[in-house]
């Protein structure tokens, strides 16, 4: 039993992306599996393969395997064991401990927040190794809950459901962050939770302090409650009132609510509003949603990014900071820059670059595979 | 007496860029100087003023000054007050002081090595301020060593000379860099003595550890040194054996001559005959020079990065670790790692990116002038 790709479908293998879609499959098995690929006679690599899915062929190995599951679980244990050091060392915190394709174990995601775990399978060939997977997590962690309720399994004919694997599963944990602590859902966070990506971006900011910060597209608090600690008023904006109740929560669980005050509005129409009643700060931070969630959205968005860029930089004071991310994979790192100098040509300021930050370790990113890239940071001065 | 220019050279500035080139000036005085910028009746900056280099304006402020001297030396007391910390945690360092546009002080490179400083003058209207430069810096420094042998000070109608301006100037110092020490000239060094900007990149690249690595383009075996902590046997390429005596030198000074063997040898021809003799290694540094000087030299240039890169990559095993520098600022960001990316895609190599460097504080990148930007480093492993 193996799947069989075209020319085009065995050049993305060589060239070590994972992925072959249906159209360079030439044939294969009916039902999903892990399975060997082969160009000809050649053959390419170990993949989790699903005739269901337009994604049909995920790698997770280049090598040949005696047993896939051994040689996948292997790459669950390489996962683990790069987290291990931090789980260790910080077992209060939130950390990714497997990535899907960063990790070489493409559907599958697993996050661990003070040791309780949730695990999201979206690839139909792993869900039968859940079980084993589930084992392989155990001596980590406290409990473990699989959240198969986002919609992509579908696509993959897998069902929607929330089952504990093992332990009893707490509704809600609180998280260690740097220096603040978070309110964190497993059974109803989005992205199981919270927002991991940015842990190290949100730690960074710690360091700055002043009178007036301003944290923009702000959902739970989660700049504003590290930039607390050193700002005399934080102020935290989001259009939903559910994230600002959680904002607010959280303030109160780091003793920081008297200095965080939420505003419930639009970002745009906050910014613009800001700036025509004379306001300035001495930071801002911008986390925006993804505005490119597809490629054709890339023109509309860059012009939605440009335009909060521009508003914050001209909200701050001269040597004021701007910390500014992006979570869109189609507005790629170079554009992401581009976009931050043009707000800053249109606004007359000049910005030195104090950071440039990403993903965390705990969310890889293959060279060979761009879609595994998404997360800009990066923090500047005005200084002209 | 202003310098008056013209819409292009006003966008130019109000962008926030710093330069504005002679052609774009419509008149200003005869001799190079501190001068006002206008278009119009529109003041746009204070600037370094030479009509006889092509590069005529250079901007140091963008607000009015009542003094432009004392704004200029403003500059330098910011610059200095950002390294300040660093210079008192770390004496025996080597740090950057003044780092010419990136600190709003174009014509002006500042280092410090051990707190021995070493000043190079490229602008002719700063020349005549010298003298009080020299004063600003003299309480952070035991000497300071005046580096007028650049050639392109010949352009600004400025004399070449080497001559001390305070204290006892020493030929040779030590610093210290992470764990490593490394001899530095202050007469005769490249680049007013050592290539201070990879000092974080060096620093990093002390947490691998393994049995074989290989540093190619090593120089005074700059980042073999710090390897040799991790590594049973480094090997240091270079073309000059002037740069390796050097590394060897510094080898025995950090006691580790033993696991330290250099080879003279254009890094081309050595990684061809390695992958030859079917050599692996667990790690490879490459810190090429400049390959693309001129924007013309970038094709050529790309393709010998490529070829360094790909060769590279094919020595390393599975898991193994490559390290990877550019500092041409004409191939950018994204083209570095496109380059990157396309040699593991020759090789049929998976890299996962473990780490991105670039320029240190101390070396600062402004935003809106992209000439500030030059050195990328990245890190990879090995995983398929």
């Amino acid at each position: 039993m193996k799947v069989l790709v075209n020319e085009r479908g065995a050049e993305r293998l060589l060239n070590r992306h994972l992925w072959v879609f249906r159209r360079d499959v030439l044939s294969g098995p009916e039902e999903a599996g892990l399975f060997p690929v082969y160009w000809g006679k050649r053959f390419l690599a170990w993949a989790l393969y699903n005739p269901k899915s337009d994604l049909t062929v995920r790698a997770f190995r280049f090598r040949p395997a005696a047993d896939p599951v051994e040689a996948l679980l292997e790459n669950l244990d390489r996962a683990l064991k790069r987290r291990l050091p931090h789980l260790e060392a910080d077992p209060e915190g939130g950390y990714r401990l497997v990535h899907a394709e960063g990790d070489l174990l493409p559907g599958l995601v697993v996050d661990a927040y003070a040791g309780h775990g949730v695990v999201q399978v979206t690839a139909g060939a792993l869900e039968p190794l859940l079980p084993r997977i589930a084992e392989a997590l155990r001596p980590h962690l406290k409990s473990l809950l699989a959240r198969g309720d986002v919609k992509v399994r579908t696509l993959e004919g897998l069902p929607l459901e929330v089952k504990p694997l093992f332990g009893p599963v707490p509704e809600h944990v609180v998280i260690q962050e740097g220096r603040v602590r978070y309110w964190v859902d497993l059974y109803t966070g989005q992205k199981t939770g919270a927002f991991l990506d940015q842990r190290e971006n949100r730690v960074y900011m710690e360091r700055f302090s002043g009178e007036k910060a301003l944290d923009v597209f702000s959902y739970h608090g989660s700049f504003a409650l590290h930039l607390a600690l050193g700002f005399q008023e934080v102020v935290a904006v989001d259009s939903s009132e559910d994230a600002l109740e959680r904002a607010k929560e959280n303030a109160r669980l780091n003793e920081v609510h008297l200095r965080v005050r939420t505003v419930r509005a639009n970002a745009f129409d906050f910014l613009r509003e800001e700036e025509k009643a004379g306001k300035s700060y001495d930071l801002v931070v911008l986390d925006p949603p993804a505005f490119a969630k597809r490629k054709q959205d890339l023109e509309r968005a860059y012009r939605a990014y440009k335009e909060v860029n521009l508003r914050a930089i001209k909200l701050l004071r001269e040597g004021g900071i701007l910390a500014t991310a992006s979570c869109s994979h189609h507005l790629t790192e170079p554009l992401f820059m581009q976009m931050v100098q043009e707000a800053a040509q249109d606004a007359h300021r000049l910005l030195r670059l104090v950071h440039k930050g990403g993903q965390p370790f705990d969310h890889p990113v293959l060279l060979n595979v761009p879609e595994t890239q998404y997360l800009k940071f990066a923090v500047f001065q005005v200084v002209g």
